[in-house]
């Protein structure tokens, strides 16, 4: 009579291992499928809906993680193009990923540069070409914080002719009356190789951008600097909206652009709002699956 | 006998609980997979394909979540541009998320706002600058119930240039003959701020607008009214596709528009159809996963 | 002993009940899951790769179902715009699904509509204001076995100015030099309604059709005749393609079009491999998350 | 006793049966709805980040697979189109999907051509119509390893007129000062079919190319050439997104092109940057649920 009351027992003990093992092994493989999502959106929820918290080093590189998402998931980079934010514990530095389409960005890829645009620690990791446009910027300009550099398909076009790129819509509030454009050819000759490949040329491009938002490249791109990363990304994503709808008034007539009183005033209140649009973006390119 | 007769029984009964442990807990995993499809679905899911049920403010504001969600799927709005619908109840007050990306508004956000557009019970959320867009119509306009403030690019160039829009497709035969612009500099100025951030400007934007369902914005955007929720939503986005189209036709030779009568006849049918256009469009807004 | 014997084995048989119970209930819940991708995919997976089974009116209905979703999908239709096939059994009636978006058209939506374009038995659905299109166009042309009817933004401004839609690529092979234009208000005189909301304006339509694949309508939209429900959807398709690509290189200059032995020549080669645009666009739609 | 220490073993045995079955059974079910995700990736992931591996026949196809998906997701093709890349084996012969869209190609679907372009060993399988323009270019031009022939929207409008297509941005710095065009009329007399269907036309085509990497088509297309299959995939993108920034330039002035220095410079530093599109675009194909 012991061992058989014992036996029900085991058997029970030996069911429940079974089926507990049973509920772990289903509960995992059902993880793996809702996994994507749920991780997705940690990276930017920390600053959804809040003012951003108290300013860092690293908290800048995380907030440039998102806007390298944010700035590939908008259209306003493809594979190429890059941002960069300047150090706050030593602000002749400035941080950038390594050589990587910006939507595959991660933490790991933010290097430190150092006021001659030279990694401080690259542990392998191979520098963009182009890097020198961020470290000439931040040095001719102190107010400068973020710096998107983008080959806008839209705004290419202005870069290329002798039409400038004005402020047509609010949004855009911060484009000066008449965007400048860097030409190469005018530094490096004709026998240039487009590229803003060393201190020299960055220098030539901060010179053309001088106290502007924006400086368009011919034939190349744009480079588009604010106080903040979310500014930036404000900046070059309205810079690209505002370029499409020029160019569609421009074939219908002749538009009236903001004069320069109604683009300051617009451009002062919308920077309060410009956490609305990172707030939205950041979202979608958690949502869209085109980053980790 | 007894009990080994009672102990098979108990056996059961243990095995019984654990096997609808083990459903129970699979159930509720699976559920969550499945989860964002189908409570997403749910919002708008007791209006589809049957007629609106009877009207109330709650049933109001359940469409205005529904409906900020759509305009921003369907590019009507990006992070900016707002919608607002006249409270029932108090047909002085409308209902206005506070200052969010349309994409994100979900029912908490919906703020009461009276005949001056001030909040009537802010609880700490802050309105959009732009609120009294919506209240100065809804004064001057009794028909109207419903408005879409939005920043569509299409439209933009329209009210940039002496171009008019027309109505060239029979969806926008809501359309005028000639679509009506607001010049803000007209009322407020050359050192105006674009934005219509008072009473004041409000009121000159509704006159502006007078018995139209559209007004340009220049360097802005456009107002669209309706009657209902969804015939304002409706209209918001056949006024940005009639300028598409509109803005092609015109690069290509003189096109012929839809004339009075026709808009007119065709405008009364389809308003008929306005929840075939809402119904795909909901559903399309909660697959889309950019919104919550 | 034969009890004891008996309950071992009876108790066996609960617990195998308890786990088959498991395991549908499991399954059923999994399936859920997997359902929009499979169940999605049945509907044009016999046909994948293959050439099409036995001719049938089931078989016809299914295809115009994938139909519905993959004009949707394309951006051929929005919310509005339909498609139908004619009767084998009984070739002056039609099928055409109730009024409702293409995207979300299921089996039983699907009507049958007599040579008058009513419905053979409604049970309480609504029919769209223009199956007369379907109706006289299934009359007038006996070669023709399926017809979209859609609004397609690129094809409007075509159809609004006196500049010819014309075949500039080979996939638009099928087009005539001269794409015909159907104007409402050469039967309808000025006060039209735009739509095609009766008998004696679908004959007209059909009228102007005559021997071509597509005609344009004034202010409204295309009608695209086919001997299959996939050559139909196909020209559909590339006549918006080939209004896009005609409207930038008008733009550019003057193009060189397809003359019309390369344009017969062409279209009899293709018309054997539309079941490749069927398979990937099939797929797409199944995918998409727009339709049920 | 010895039968009831043996009776709830036996259950045991049964209930572990049963319990294993259940796991089994699910964990099938499960891998089910994370498979497209999974395995998708699997084909490109060894490439990612690294160098590429050691070049053989077997890596070439894997490639090639990989590059089918990111011109279809890319919009370079739409259901129509394909690319080849040469076998490394036998140089005289290439590898080229059997007649399928681009999207759905796997490496089943991969077939060996000889110098003439018939299959080696079709096994059942229909190859293109077109795989002469593959032959014959691998014939002309040994510096060739992979071919994509497109119908690119935004390229057609330039075969179609006398306006060259141009560099206007670095990124296709690879395009010549004037891009040449194949006029098939000169070869085949206006009676001609459009496409590349024999060796005659093939030829013809391989020397309208001549040391280009582009030709453009017209009426039809281009064809696209690369020292690489990644090289290749590159090129026709870019050659699309210069197509579309000189087409709107053109619309607004006269646009500065790149000289051919600039060309020529640009083009040698980014061919060591191709790795870096390639891995986005991969990942990106991969998650877009159009293909296995």
């Amino acid at each position: 009579m012991f061992k058989k009351h014992f036996c029900p027992g085991r058997r029970v003990l030996v069911l429940l291992a079974l089926s507990l093992f049973t509920c772990v092994f289903i509960s995992a493989m059902v993880r793996q499928v809702t996994a994507p999502a749920s991780t997705g959106t940690s990276a930017v929820a920390p600053q959804s809906g809040s003012l951003p918290s108290a300013d860092s080093d690293e908290k800048r590189i995380q907030e440039l993680v998102a806007g390298n998402h944010i700035i590939a998931d908008q259209g306003v980079v493809d594979g190429f193009g890059h941002m960069s934010v300047r150090s706050l514990k030593n602000p002749a530095h400035f941080f950038l990923s390594q050589s990587k389409a910006p939507a595959l960005v991660t933490k790991d890829d933010i290097m430190e540069f150092d006021e001659n645009s030279e990694p401080v620690d690259a542990r392998g990791r191979t520098p963009y070409v182009e890097r020198y446009i961020h470290g000439e910027i931040y040095r001719a300009r102190p107010d400068v914080q973020a710096i998107v550099h983008s080959h806008s398909p839209a705004v290419i076009p202005f870069g290329a002719t002798n039409v400038p790129l004005r402020p047509i819509m609010h949004m855009a509030g911060f484009l000066p009356q008449t965007t400048p454009i860097f030409e190469i050819r005018s530094v490096a000759g004709d026998d240039n190789g487009i590229l803003v490949e060393n201190r020299r040329l960055g220098a030539a491009l901060a010179q053309a951008l001088g106290k502007s938002p924006v400086v368009l490249m011919r034939g190349h791109g744009a480079a588009v600097v604010g106080p903040t990363i979310r500014i930036a990304v404000f900046r070059a994503f309205y810079t690209q909206s505002n370029a499409q709808i020029e160019s569609e008034a421009l074939k219908l007539g002749q538009p009236v652009f903001l004069n320069p009183m109604e683009a300051a005033n617009v451009e002062k209140t919308l920077r309060g709002l410009v956490n609305r649009a990172w707030e939205i973006w950041a979202e979608h390119a958690n949502g869209s699956g085109t980053k980790r």
